[in-house]
């Protein structure tokens, strides 16, 4: 696995990471741009909390884990720095998205705003211990927790009583949460929060019948035979299922470890296109027709996180059958996202592999997937190698 | 042209209206199913009120313009007991959809369910004179002018003062339904709306520089240089086009109808696919990556709509262009979207022209878009081949 190892790093590191420091600092306003074309050219200025978010916890994290480079510290710093001025209503609910300048543009009516404010912030204090960081992180977080049974809040569009249905991507980034703040939650806390994702992850999402996790469920945990209670979303389960595992091994579990891995494999299978490859990105459970018209297309997130979740059930099992299954997804992705031409990667492709949209960034596309999915395969398959040396 | 008036009749009469009297009918709770698998079996009971408002309109419409078949009335009061009975909240705003018992699901956040029943209760009303109908009509559209200004209430996401933009869809389906409501409003208003949606849909949101019409601009008219003010949504400007040109013809502005044509043909020019045929979903205005991951899809209603822009500019202009363009799009259409095995047409095509989702009815394709389309060609087709009789 070295080879594969050595591969993902300098991925990283020479073609993805310089991309990002090149084209998404905004040096006028502060924060960064993520709407870039294929060349890196900057096609729209709005700025996105998700993605400002999550492109500082890239930085500070490379500069975690990787080396104290001082330009990623910088980069983070950069990001941090505007979100915190200009991110946040009066209740510390993170917008949605803001213009160039930092006026606020669409409300703070999505909690995952908040999850990717809390993993940046506590990423950087991770590396650069001012308090005010670890206060918005703090803060954010108890929020999340606050606002956690209603998300969505005012913006709700279901009307109570008649179909109440929860979603299984609040409790899965939990799940990955819990872990990334644990050095600044209460021990109590974290602990029970891991114990209770997990059961909603593994349990409560479980759909017993066919082996497969679902995307909502009512309240009680039982399926519901809607549009949305049978929407299958291959990429989000088999991502939830490393962010599992992870906890697994804090927790020496190698049952649950078990478990997880013959979900993936499940959904793997499932939702792999067996006339193009890839994997799809929605299904319906019952081989309805799926509302969302994309549901055919082959995203960049999916795939790179089935290396991640792959690479890592290799590193704790070492089942010849994740490297066999590592080795399909790695070519199919290299193949069809990478651009050798002018760095990082493409993110839409339709059904037969063709690329969709040339886009490099935009509303949902950032520096995030591929720097993390890169490294996280790098960082568990040297793990491996370092693993089998000694 | 008469050829082609015949062919759109009994594609109307024998292939797509016996569907919708076969299957969308629910016997058991009332309303219609519009979730239709290709062979018709329905594979799921919500009720979105967009479409059982428009399928009302429809049975209504064919019983008013075709023949007074007391199936289809009967068809249309089954829909429209069922929308009076459970569709609206205590204040007449009309929910978004409900489950198959009338039980509401989603909240009254989208105008376009109060359009759409003001539309199918004046239709009714035409051909079953009911004061309550008419009440309904009345009251229905009243409300939809009065949240005109801020149509989704409080469930608009956003953050007032930093980007207000106004949307094409309001005064272009008002447009429509000033002429649908003539016969229950005061004359005056119908008058006024008439002057401004015009107004509206031809100088608001029209991109001088381009020749181009846009989806949103700014609210004094302004382009926008965003996401939302660069997208443009070609099927949807074609079809505001005959709408224009169906009050051009009855203002007797012969300017105007060569005003909506020029634009049609523009947008249509600029919509269609060179490399695979087919009018383009969405697109954006300056060339940069669309948000819309399903922009190069080819949508069934686009291409009808344009059917029917073509017929009208042909009927009123006698332009042989239209007519060379009619037949291109026409050619087009029936190849990919008719469903000659089992009646109705396929409503989702990739770029490549094959179908994506084998649907006939679903959350936002339903008995409309198809059966409205081939009685429009097929009557404008037919008075030409009459007026040249004469």
């Amino acid at each position: 696995m070295e080879g594969y190892a050595l591969k993902y790093k300098e991925e990283l590191l020479e073609n993805v990471i310089p991309f990002w420091l090149k084209y998404s600092k905004d040096t006028e306003y502060g924060g960064y741009f993520t709407c870039l074309e294929r060349d890196g050219k900057v096609f729209d200025t709005d700025k996105f909390m998700w993605l400002q978010g999550r492109e500082v916890w890239q930085f500070a994290t490379l500069y975690d884990k990787v080396e104290n480079n001082p330009e990623w510290l910088d980069m983070a710093i950069h990001g941090a720095e505007f979100m915190k001025k200009y991110g946040r209503d009066k209740e510390g609910n993170w917008y949605f998205s803001l213009n160039q300048q930092g006026r606020p543009l669409v409300q703070p009516y999505n909690i995952f705003s908040d999850c990717f404010a809390a993993m940046a912030f506590g990423a950087l204090y991770k590396v650069h211990q001012k308090d005010e960081y670890a206060d918005i992180t703090v803060k954010t977080f108890e929020n999340i927790l606050k606002r956690r049974d209603n998300p969505k809040g005012k913006y709700n569009k279901a009307y109570p009583g008649t179909r109440d249905l929860k979603n299984f991507a609040l409790p899965m980034i939990l799940c990955n949460l819990s872990l990334e703040l644990e050095h600044l939650i209460d021990k109590s806390i974290v602990d029970n929060l891991i114990e209770e994702t997990i059961h909603e992850v593994m349990d409560v999402f479980y759909h017993e019948e066919t082996g497969l996790i679902l995307e909502n469920v009512n309240t009680n945990g039982s399926f519901n035979d809607s549009f949305e209670g049978r929407v299958l979303n291959p990429g989000h389960a088999i991502e939830a299922m490393w962010f599992v595992m992870d906890l697994a091994k804090r927790l020496d579990d190698s049952k649950l470890i078990q478990t997880a891995t013959t979900r993936a494999y499940k959904m793997m299978d499932h939702g792999w296109d067996r006339e193009h490859g890839g994997i799809l990105y929605f299904m319906d459970i019952k081989n309805k027709p799926p509302q969302q018209l994309e549901w055919d297309q082959k995203l960049w997130w999916v795939h790179l996180e089935t290396l991640v979740c792959l690479a890592k059930i290799y590193q704790l099992t070492e089942d010849g059958e994740a490297l066999r299954r590592f080795k399909i997804v790695h070519d199919y992705t290299w193949e069809h996202f990478r651009d050798p031409a002018y760095g990082e990667w493409f993110g839409y492709l339709n059904r037969q592999g063709n690329v969709s949209l040339p886009l490099k960034g935009g509303k949902w596309k950032g520096c995030f997937h591929v720097p993390r999915g890169l490294l996280q395969v790098w960082q568990t398959l040297d793990k491996v190698t370092a693993d089998k040396v000694i």
